[in-house]
């Protein structure tokens, strides 16, 4: 790379003929390979020392970089040397042991390597012929991680279901909605397409409402079933047969439900088994979303919150979420994958094979929007391997225990209220309206969010530590997610610190404020 | 990860509190990283001995593996081994100099650093604030390549429009089919959606179909037009016009058109300057698939393929196929962004942020399909950097010169015959009708068709080279494609002896058989 040799004039010539070589010359890449792992190295020991949240402002790495790409080839020291100087500052560190923000995407060791394995190996599993073991390590580690999870077995290849690695829940969700359309479709008519109804909870993740409108189902029909603090914000089963009912009575159809395992805003469980069953009664696909908490499962004590998903028909976690994969990593499993495969199936004369012909194997595209696909089980199977089940439950609840410290913490302090129940390992919480109210008489409702809002943006500016927000039933909530791989009880120590140091600070300079 | 020594009875002790920071141990990954480094050069090294294309029978991996995950961790040297001894019989090796199959998925030292970093850094930047130099490093990044294939000025961030890196062509098409299906649902109403024609030639890749399929356009209002000999099998423009008119005349509204530069089957240029008028007159959405030839681009030489994209609305071309950018690079151009962002934004609550709200910055979420995104400009940036632009286009004139060098070799062998124009550098060639009737009076097509798959099947079996195949007009093609970062002349050659030998020893068995 840097060391070749090329007259950049010398087009076409003779000469020219081994120079594609370079591309991938072992003892080059044997050499730049070493590096990076010592940046990387060098970056976690370093993590730490740099803001969590970045404090650039838009348009910073324009001024910074050249307006186009360089003609002669630049050494890999020289271009380390600019992602430390440029792209560090733009950086919001995810894997930081301060980041406490949106959920976790925690990487690791294994998964680094499992994607250092698929990078290096860069072969392309569309088919099972394209590269045999790409295709079957997939349904082996899938099965593995369903057993672990406790999905019943029809979810299983084992069990005549089965399971697929694809980038993210969003596209997990549209590839079930297209399959729940199409096979609806095919018994109502095309006709009557305008007619499909998606139900979900005012809580769902947004990104179904994404993948609902992709496929086309008619916005119109997207039902946001709101949820109230009644049932901590989980979907009612006796909402959900209303609003079917209702729209049943003015001739829709009810197609899809998606059911929530930890929902985004605050971890809320939706309750599985009431409401697939009121689904089963309407022939109603439900789809379970349990994009985070979904990976705590692999822990007996949470299945629970599976009951009743043998009578749902897909499931789908997150695994590059809190299953240490490295982004990404969508795991989704269906009782039907006949199902997916009629409404995403293309074998064009071009990649027609006598395996796939007789249909003796699984060609993954048929189970995904894509063709080409990566290795991505490389990782997963180093995760599990590298691991050990029982180091991985006991990350995941150490993870838990942290929460439960930090939830812990807030209580003591009386200005502070834990704002929603903690299932897992985000706790979410506010500095209080009765403590607002001891500064300054009237406080309502929009000012408490207002001062959290501030005590949030004050934080995050520091660059200590990072946590984002949500905002549910009119309540603005400050959200700390526990799960990089390196947090320890130091760090939740030490951010309760500095969210307690800026909320002094600011009930400081109000009541300054207040006595002028 | 192999040494640690946890007790995996020890449930939620306190003493399982620092557990998690194992997960990313600087030293630990260090340690490994270093020797999956080594094995993947090793991997470089020995690719060639391998057999190219997997000999394993379906199933061969769940004879190899236990059917659950192990419960204790287990050392990477043993990993590793077991990659080599299980994994490796069931790769079909996409980096192996002698891999000519499919399309080429091209990696390199810089592209698989790129992954290595990526993964590594493991931040998720779907808005610009989750980690803006996730975003700024994209955008910059898409205007040098824009810029590099000479894409007009409308398609880049400088002149109003912009890119945007994703996985697959496929989720290129999904979301520009969506973006231009919301477009005109908003002017012609959404109970007209049963309306909407899709165009297309019969060459174009099947990807395109699904797209179309998922995005819920009635099915049958995609038009696969039929292409001929005598365009070469390039989309006629009066072909498309006619087509246009019959729907018009009908009632139906013509939408979309995929225009591909460099067919999956043979190659073909469509005439985008043509067929982009014919479009603009009805006011179609015109996408350019330049999955595979779009990387030639970035030589002058073959810019004139793209002439007319200005009246085109966007283009696509995956970098992991010949922009040594290792899977998966997709890379997105759009002339109006808005028209995308329409479609596929969503702000809700938990994601919105100062800049968002203002509008300051790019939030990549609302490009693409999915919310999470890897940072892959990462890759793109080192490979753009560590080779420079001179060396890629020697690589890529590299390539093409090696086609025409195969195609000499195949012209100078009278049994054979090329079969469609070489464009790029990919060969389809097949053993000629001409030559088979010398000993067998009697040959159709079928039975030259036969022939021939018989041919590249007993050649694909002896694991020394691996090509695959196309069926265009009733011509059954064996397709040499040219790409891996490690083939050089000699393998070329040995390719085309290979192809002799087996042609020999089937027309050998032939001719014995026709004797007995």
């Amino acid at each position: 790379m840097g060391t070749l040799k090329i007259d950049p004039e010398f087009e076409l010539d003779s000469q020219l003929s081994s120079n594609t070589s370079h591309l991938l010359d072992p003892e080059e890449f044997r050499k730049q390979g070493h590096m990076m792992v010592d940046f990387l190295a060098d970056y976690f020991h370093n993590i730490k020392t740099y803001p969590v949240h970045s404090l650039v402002e838009p348009g910073y790495l324009k001024k910074l970089l050249p307006d186009s790409a360089p003609n002669q080839p630049e050494p890999i020291e020289k271009i380390l040397q600019d992602v430390q100087r440029d792209i560090f500052p733009g950086l919001t560190h995810w894997q930081s042991p301060n980041f406490f923000a949106y959920f976790p995407c925690i990487s690791s060791t294994a998964g680094i390597l499992g994607e250092m394995l698929t990078a290096g190996l860069n072969v392309v599993g569309f088919s099972w012929i394209a590269s045999p073991a790409a295709t079957e390590l997939e349904s082996i580690v899938m099965d593995w991680l369903g057993k672990l999870i406790n999905l019943p077995k029809t979810y299983l290849f084992s069990g005549g279901g089965g399971g697929v690695i694809q980038g993210t829940t969003c596209e997990a969700m549209l590839c079930t909605i297209v399959a729940a359309r199409d096979q609806m479709s095919d018994k109502v008519g095309r006709e009557n397409m305008d007619k499909l109804v998606v139900y979900a909870s005012d809580q769902t993740h947004f990104s179904f409402q994404k993948a609902v409108k992709i496929s086309g189902i008619k916005p119109e029909n997207f039902r946001a079933i709101p949820t109230t603090k009644a049932t901590e914000f989980a979907l009612c089963p006796e909402s959900l047969s209303a609003t079917i009912q209702e729209d049943i009575k003015v001739g829709l159809i009810p197609l899809f439900l998606c059911v929530t395992i930890g929902t985004t805003s605050t971890t809320v469980v939706d309750p599985l088994k009431p409401l697939c069953e009121i689904a089963k009664e309407y022939g109603i696909w439900v789809h379970v979303d349990a994009a985070y908490a979904g990976s705590a499962c692999i822990c007996p004590e949470f299945q629970h919150y599976l009951d009743g998903v043998e009578n749902a028909n897909s499931l789908s976690l997150n695994a590059h979420k809190w299953l240490f994969s490295t982004l990404d990593c969508c795991c989704l499993w269906v009782k039907d994958p006949s199902s997916l495969t009629k409404a995403l199936s293309t074998t064009p004369e071009c990649l027609r094979n006598k395996v796939t012909d007789s249909k003796q194997a699984i060609d993954y595209k048929d189970w995904q929007i894509a063709l080409s696909r990566r290795f991505r089980s490389l990782k997963l199977w180093l995760v599990l391997r590298s691991y050990g089940v029982a180091n991985l439950r006991n990350f995941i609840r150490s993870h838990i225990k942290m929460a439960k410290h930090f939830e812990g913490l807030v209580t003591m302090d009386e200005r502070f209220e834990i704002v929603a129940p903690r299932k897992f390992s985000m706790v979410c919480f506010r500095f209080s309206p009765l403590a607002l109210e001891k500064k300054d008489k009237f406080v309502d409702q929009d000012q408490v969010n207002k001062f959290n809002a501030k005590l949030l943006e004050s934080i995050n500016l520091s660059g200590n530590i990072h946590m984002t927000h949500a905002l549910v039933g009119g309540v603005y909530m400050i959200r700390f997610a526990i799960g990089s791989p390196m947090t320890d009880y130091q760090n939740i120590d030490m951010a309760w610190e500095v969210i307690r140091n800026h909320a002094n600070a600011m009930l400081d300079v109000k009541s300054t404020k207040m006595v002028q």
